[in-house]
């Protein structure tokens, strides 16, 4: 549902951030007449409409001169607003102009083209959030490169990585995302008439393409795409693909900040996490929060997806559907986008509770190391398999259970050696220096 | 998004009808007043809370005291929007009665309430439209019960059927997603205090639970229910199911009114379905409208099925991923029901052209009766293949082709009764009859 | 796909348990061959075809006698693996009765009423995994009625709760789950003929309804169903929601046996949970497993759902979309619930452990029950908010912080009162008994 | 599920092309052997491991030497059948060499690989299917430049367009959707060892990549992207954008061949399109079967984005629903093109039966060029609005009622050169050259 952005009762959750503003009706609606004035100039420009077209059109395409809940009446009547929308306009205009708006037009080149520039519009102030959260995780790769906490996988402690290893993932995940999305851009704009041919025009139509195009900075099509809708679903898929990638940073804030592991929490500030019950909650709101715009993008891509099968010229249904569908995408990742911006940039790291945490088994996830040391072959890795059972069984340190097994042919320093967590972290800071590397390039070539 | 109803740029589409009005803003402020009045009222009955809270509370909780736009932006900061409400309703309570808003409760437990009921609430305009599209298509099965058309399958002529029993089908269908919605209420009350053992009221908690379903029409859950999403997935699922049902409708509507097929046509009004390049469009809006709708749904359910996977006693995303799409989901179902409503309410039947329709293979439909006639075996089954093909290429009749086939050891006038549809309707009456024997009987029942 | 069971590489995660057997090729093909012989002895019965019809049937119908890549050949020619497999039946049987197997009937009424059969046979183990699941949780929270652990709210320490009360709300939406997937049962027959209408029967083809449905222990419907998908999207709904159900307390093990948290643990077993690169390693490989086939349910749920919309009298596209993935359904729920099984009635449950997490927070978690015993108001909660703020700085335990505060009028026996979990547990005992009490009947109500 | 290809009761449908034989569990097993052959080649180079581990291993990784149904056993317990597979590979190799097979890497590093390669070589039918349609699209549009035929929106007769501009938009797009899969080669090697460090390797791990990814041909990522999955992502999304234009192109074809519109027909062969019941009909089953595979598409997307989400360096349960649900997606849409192909490259136009069918309004839809010839002006709107509507409620033909019509001041030459639609197709031949030159110029890069 498209809407005044901010002001919904759960608008805090899911409107956060620039792309909100930029999908309500109101920009809707400018991006409609935008297009309608831009068509007009690109026509008057190759001679199509007469010289006064475009003045009269700019004049008349000011949003605050129309009414959106009228609009929205007429609309439902028609199967959509740009019809009443282009008789309100017309009664703005000389009535000798008037057959000059909407010159050719047809309902879904005005709305496929606003979409396009509500889209646009849109994914400027994602880009900018995505951009803060790569460069607060390229800051968190930086600083911890050095600092040693548990690799953890299906849960459990694995072997050693580092926090700047895991900022460095978080890191190449949101360049790509940007870049990906960054890609698609400009979008196509889409002017065909009523079926694609332009006939209104005669045969000069596809000349106004490449100008209309110019005019609203979009992109020119090899042809009217009416029932091709591969843009928007690449844009849908674009954009998914970027929200999964936001929860899976904020997935790993919010099992980070569990009460039990407590290696990193959210910036805290006066209201921010509380409970309506207990006094004592201090939630990850922003990690929380970016999941619940996540949950919902998925089924919306889907939609968009299954929605590409359209009739002929234009379809009876999916086309519609795109619309508020393309919006609370551009929404939600948005939403999403911002609040991770605001965790990762007022993230607290415990690189103390890291350290004390590596140690929570007892140097059971240095096991890997041990075997190594012991010479990685099958029969070393059995030894350490009987040690680490014993170990676990009996609650004992793996240092000990070591130490005390005559199958284990190592000097106590070479077992302390063996479970010295920074001593086996392989190539993590090669790793962490290519995550931001290839940062810089990605954002030199921005610049 | 929640949002005023109606007033959107794509309202006019997109939130038709009476369910709209209960999924706004509004609407949700409204429920979780009543929730924490009612939580009042039942707590006092059993003297959890002075006597004076339930009057105190039922003066505070008006809807039109509060500020929507600020409710959210401190819900942003909490998380929810129960919080800051919580705290507004205490400022306008006697200081001394300020701890018993909100006893014992958590915010989960209000706004859980609060969705069964703009849940129940929204089901009511829907369950009446479900009833309205049947109503008509009873009608239309008991008017059409003799009315021959073509059977398609795979969008090809099959045999004969009637319209009467497509109406039928229809209508079937129609009543079993009213049913199976109806019968999801009453929807369950949600309290657990803060992590589902109502701590805070000692012992007692559980006793508050019949009663507060009985204040608010609601029915008490075994346990709270606070990461157990069944009720929600149930209830999303139903509606994804009546959504399918409303699309199969129209799509058989959007696929009569082809203009090649042209045998039913929408109601007619001025500026309905017209379009904004073409003069002699009419467009099947409602059916499009109804499909525009009904695309959205499938993807939404999904996320509230992916969002069951909640974690210990509160979610950290998918629980408030709900809230919207609940809304969207009612919202959507709803105005695909009212649209199609007043498709079925006054289709136009065109039995004229039905009958025409059914000569376009020039008796080719008749086909499977015609082996019936010549005994139904796979020696006649080839001869008829064998006249089939002839007519198709030749673009015979069939009739013409069979009378010369020296295999066919058929009258004339017993080869006239093989290709008359209307001896070959089988058990079509039986099953309208059926079908609308069962439908006054699901009428009868909510009598 | 279909498949032989339990033999693929995946399948070992994702074929587990009886459901998988009940979808394979060779289970359609048996329940494409039992329709058949059910058909001849429905209308045998009521004298539609010679009396020798069905024994002849019975013979031919043995899966044995046919060739599944044989008929696969053939089906995608035609569009089904009926057409080819009526032909082949047919080859089985004396020319003579030819004509009257697969009398009056549709490849489509075969492959439906073949997929209600295939249906209710995988439920049947899966009904048994989700009852064994059930008892489990029963045993479990009668075990742990009183072991207190940590309530965790948005993966934060929330307030005290029991093991039992956590798991007796497993044990309800396990019920849940089972009673509405049973309720679903028989399943509808699919009997209606080339279109619906059963025209080859003359006027008698619904007099073979019932006798058909009986033959198959499946139900009646009251008209035929070919394009009204709501029997199979209902099915494919109560699947997801019993699979979300499977995940849920799936994701509580999953956390709960966190290294970190460590209170419980899946049943071990040589090579169970190990890792191909680190020794010590011991995964939830059963959590794990549940929620890989759960992640996978809700998309094709929303397949299904999308594609109810089905053309006239049968559907180009969305009816055969349905064959495959009803049958992944049925695998991935029934694998599901088969590992969750596993999981329950081998858990290792550590109440030491719970309550040493129980003091994780030095006290924080029992600060709503401090702000009771401070009379619940506004300002006790100030009080008490601040006290928590200066332990949680401090690193304090909340005891030594609530003794120093001159704003806390309690005793030290008072306050150790109020910290302790224990007698803060609210009604978790007696929605532990109503749970119980719930299922006793649930399963009482199966005998 | 992956399985045998070919071979099941449905796989005519949906194992349709060269993909699904890339997609089996003997295709998975092949790429798994290829990835620990090709590490320890890799390993070689730089020293590493001894001289002879790539020739024992070349000579171990032959697929025939195992047992899938065993690794699947095995894979149940362990959690994946990397863990088995190592195993028994190891069996196969010199006892002293055992410890460099899998050296250094961790299950999720061979199965993600191996997923990577299975992508690859199923893409690569993929695309030359997708090549193949766009071919057959070329030549459509270029001899069908001229065949003037209705063009529908909302299923409802617009405006004259030719069937060479349609064939021209499916050109377009299909070429856009392999380009779109074709960029996302080569897709990325992984290899990070337990979480991600390589730590077995000590510093020199990182060095392995590029010589890894050179030995598959698959390209070098920044870092191991575990959790990062957004190349999984980005390929289920690029297939299901390919699928959706499939489908679009198919629904086309489903819409022509409707009995009452006639103007395209899928190839015939015996057998192909029969139906059990019906000896005349004449299935669509090309244009069938690819929307039977579509439909299955975006659920599956959706569920790999919902998979994002993964924990830490491993995730329990996401990652591992990805396995089947890749297969499945490059199945299906693999499928899909196979089929368009056949029906593309055998698809019978009916250029008549278009030129008939364009007079099926009788006029009504040049309605836009009468107004166009009569200024265009909303008056001469109103009055050729009022011209149709006077036409279609008296069955007239449109030029009789201009010609009467005393409001239109055109000659009966003007009128017929109005009404010709060859007179009314605009840029549509332009359109057509642009979408074939860029066709060509796709062909051109690729060669």
């Amino acid at each position: 549902m498209t809407h005044s952005a901010g002001e919904g009762l759960f608008s805090g959750m899911f409107a956060r951030g620039g792309a909100s503003a930029e999908v309500t009706d109101a920009a809707w609606l400018a991006a409609m007449l935008d297009v309608e004035a831009a068509l007009a100039a690109a026509q008057a420009g190759i001679g199509l409409v007469p010289a006064g077209v475009p003045a009269a059109l700019e004049k008349a395409c000011r949003p605050e001169l129309y009414d959106v809940a009228g609009l929205s009446t007429a609309a439902a009547r028609s199967g959509n607003p740009v019809i009443p929308l282009v008789a309100a306009l017309r009664e703005r205009v000389d009535p000798g102009l008037r057959r000059f708006v909407h010159y050719g037009a047809t309902s879904q080149d005005v709305n496929d083209t606003a979409a396009m520039l509500v889209a646009g519009r849109a994914l400027a102030p994602i880009l900018a959030d995505l951009s803060a959260c790569a460069g607060a995780c390229a800051r968190l790769a930086d600083r911890h490169r050095g600092t040693a906490m548990a690799g953890r996988t299906v849960l459990q402690h694995a072997v050693p990585v580092t926090f700047g290893l895991k900022a460095a993932l978080w890191l190449s995940a949101l360049d790509g995302a940007r870049t990906h999305l960054a890609g698609l851009l400009p979008l196509p704009v889409q002017y065909g008439g009523a079926a694609g041919t332009l006939s209104v025009l005669g045969g000069r139509g596809h000349e106004v393409l490449p100008r209309l195009a110019a005019e609203l900075g979009l992109a020119e099509p090899v042809v009217p795409w009416h029932t091709d809708r591969a843009p928007v679903a690449r844009l849908a898929c674009a954009l998914g693909t970027a929200a999964g990638t936001l929860g899976k940073v904020a997935t790993d804030v919010k099992l980070l900040a569990q009460t039990e592991v407590a290696e990193v929490a959210e910036p805290a500030e006066p209201g921010r996490g509380g409970s309506s019950a207990m006094p004592h909650k201090r939630n990850p709101v922003g990690a929380m929060s970016v999941l619940a715009c996540v949950q919902r993008v998925p089924g919306l891509v889907g939609s968009v997806l299954a929605g590409m099968v359209q009739e002929h010229e234009r379809a009876a249904g999916p086309w519609q559907a795109e619309w508020e569908t393309l919006g609370e995408l551009l929404r939600l990742t948005g939403s999403a986008a911002s609040w991770l911006r605001e965790v990762l940039e007022g993230l607290t790291v415990d690189a103390d509770r890291m350290r004390a945490n590596l140690g929570a088994t007892r140097g059971l996830l240095m096991a890997e190391q041990v075997v190594s040391r012991l010479g990685g072959t099958p029969q070393a890795r059995r030894v350490v398999d009987a040690a680490c059972a014993r170990a676990a069984d009996g609650g004992l340190a793996l240092r000990e259970v070591l130490l005390a097994d005559p199958a284990v042919p190592l000097e106590p320093e070479e077992i302390d050696a063996a479970l010295d967590p920074a001593g086996y972290l392989g190539s993590a800071a090669v790793f962490v220096d290519r995550a931001l590397t290839a940062h810089e390039n990605t954002v030199g070539a921005d610049r």
